[in-house]
């Protein structure tokens, strides 16, 4: 959705992954505008409301999927509901944004939170040539990095212009003529004319916890390996679940696209009959900010810290191709791995064009265990075009492994 | 090389790694115009010949490395050392070409062989606006690639422009005023003012042979994991050698920069009294023409064939980034597995930019004994600018898997 404001994806409709008609094609039914208020699990029934018309109904079912999603976190802040301040979560956030674009005369953005979505908001804002405020509570955005990354993501915003304000917190939206018109934080003030919530989600699990369904310390609806609830004949998939961490076998939560299609996939295959198994998360993450490139797998030294674990990690600085070849760019990688094995633990990237997508190389890394040393000596890729002669992969490994 | 005649590289001294005089700097002698004659293993004494002045004279050693690269292949074709038909194994064949599009009216080229040299050359003809053939053996060009894979990058060699002839020998060289002007085939000739061979290169092995260091049958001298080779106190590391193929365990004789580093470090680390190992090649390699990338590691359909190995393989087609962002490019995945345990055996990759470094996504998998099943489920990075929601090398474990 940020990339369709800032102008880098042309058609509303390329958005929809599948549309209700597409879905009656292959003979289900689907029901928009209508919410389902409670789940009777005595007489297998939801009761569901139609918004249109306001009836209520109920309809019975053998077996049960949930799979209400997330649901964007939105502070309590005095003003928050001026008109012109915006959540990032839905469809109808992204056409509210853009209608405020075309009919209003925006001079100023700003964007509360530093995440994925913050960061991304920025972009776009930038993109369209507004002077935008970044608000960020923390002293680094895109806080699943280490703060040392998380640093090199900084300077990329302030170097492209961006007003970023850290270690700060909103504390109220004012207004002018019923329009949003700045942000307040403890400290100071900041003009904006339109304002985009970034703070993150959390499972929109209510329904499930109003009929008993049990949810885990994520707020999560619990899920096996194969999709199922704790209660016979439901099912759960995506955002709204609590999902594993493969590295700190911890219940986690990820509001992540790539996760929700992994999970939908295994929860349909056994439920059409088959057997299917979600292994679980690596908490990989990927995004941009103009050319600057950022990605995360497994554990960073901040999680690991917070978990008591013995563990090493090192960070370099190497180039995305040969250094003497043309667009070769800076591209900085850290690996944490445990510090008795040498098992590799987590990475982080950012760095220039072609620098995020080699986390899947550590993610891969991660989930088969590999060492650093045999991260070293993988077989990996290598032309000018593409690569030093060592990867960057590689020679972060390298010099991780010297810390063991 | 030809990304310096193509022009996408600037100076010719940012290919030199290391100076002699940075040699020196660190405590090495480095003697260039000296050429080895012999190695005599009772002695412990190499013949030097300064081929500046001429004198010969003996060096001992208490441990000797060999470390003679590759040499190329030369055919022994009538007019093959026509002046303007040019190598591109040593930087002197690199400027040679130069001095060549100096000095001379270059209206045709013409490159024989379709490796990576040869369509790397293509591409740098091209580049330099150069009307260019190129001659292969074989019906499609790459030839580590499987036919229905090289046939993509045969359509956009043509694409380009470039007059591509398969399933060709060149039988000789016609030269017109003392320079190249015409390669013949058995059914044609071709135009060519400048010529290039690009036909793979074999161990440069014969001082090796010739002291009585055994070589396999690769022509390689003989290592183990710790680069000794099979006489005590001699070393051996890079294009010279023999490699073990970790899929296969097959002996190979790979020419590639990254494989040579990581020998050359497991033999200096051994040498200086540390302990390291080398695990042994994937056959991982990647380049490029124009916009279309290309990679492959492990075993293709047509080595698993020639192994007569159990095998499944699956081809999709997919994009390098969500379909609807801006730059989304077309990639063609292609993977083999071990049809009983459904181990990933090899894959393939050609590509729009973004396509190609996927690959080492592939050969961590394989060299970790991942199965499809758990490729398909690896927690890989999305993001709209840089992958479909499930990435294209997940989307071809799930196809190859259905042929199980």
């Amino acid at each position: 959705m940020p990339y369709y404001i800032g102008g880098l994806v042309d058609e509303v409709d390329s958005l929809i992954a599948r549309s209700p008609a597409q879905f009656r094609e292959q003979g289900i039914a689907v029901h928009t505008r209508h919410e389902v208020e409670a789940i009777d699990l005595g007489q297998r029934e939801v009761a569901v409301r139609d918004l249109e018309s306001g009836a209520a109904r109920r309809e019975g079912f053998d077996q049960l999927v949930i799979a209400t999603g997330a649901e964007p976190l939105r502070p309590n802040l005095p003003g928050i509901d001026t008109a012109g301040v915006h959540g990032m979560a839905w469809m109808h956030d992204m056409l509210a944004v853009e209608r405020d674009l075309q009919a209003r005369e925006i001079a100023n953005a700003a964007v509360i939170g530093g995440g994925y979505i913050g960061v991304e908001m920025a972009e776009a804002f930038d993109l369209l040539n507004i002077p935008t405020t970044l608000i960020h509570s923390r002293e680094t955005v895109m806080s699943s990095l280490d703060p040392d990354m998380g640093e090199l993501v900084n300077d990329a915003l302030r170097a492209a212009g961006i007003n970023l304000v850290t270690g700060a917190r909103a504390t109220a939206i004012d207004g002018r003529n019923g329009f949003v018109n700045a942000v307040k934080t403890e400290a100071d003030s900041y003009l904006a004319d339109i304002v985009v919530l970034g703070l993150g989600t959390r499972p929109r699990s209510q329904l499930a916890v109003a009929a008993g369904i049990p949810t885990g310390p994520t707020g999560g609806v619990i899920v096996d390996a194969r999709m199922r609830t704790q209660v016979d004949g439901v099912w759960a998939a995506g955002d709204c679940t609590e999902m594993r961490h493969i590295v700190s076998g911890e219940p986690v939560s990820f509001a992540l696209g790539t996760i929700a299609n992994k999970q939908g996939r295994v929860c349909g295959v056994n439920l059409g009959g088959g057997d299917a198994t979600f292994p679980g998360v690596l908490g990989t993450a990927i995004t941009k900010f103009h050319d600057t490139e950022i990605a995360r797998t497994g554990l960073s030294a901040t999680e690991l810290e917070g978990l008591g674990r013995e563990f090493v990690t090192g960070r370099i600085e190497s180039s995305t191709r040969s250094g003497y070849f043309e667009g070769s760019a800076k591209i900085t990688v850290k690996l944490t791995a445990e510090r008795e094995s040498g098992r590799i633990l987590g990475g982080q990237i950012v760095g220039g064009p072609g620098s995020g997508k080699r986390i899947d190389t550590i993610a891969t890394a991660v989930a088969s265990e590999l060492t650093l040393l045999d991260l070293e000596y993988l077989d990996l890729s290598y032309a000018p075009p593409f690569s030093p002669v060592w990867d960057p992969v590689q020679i972060a490994a390298r010099i991780t492994n010297q810390q063991r």
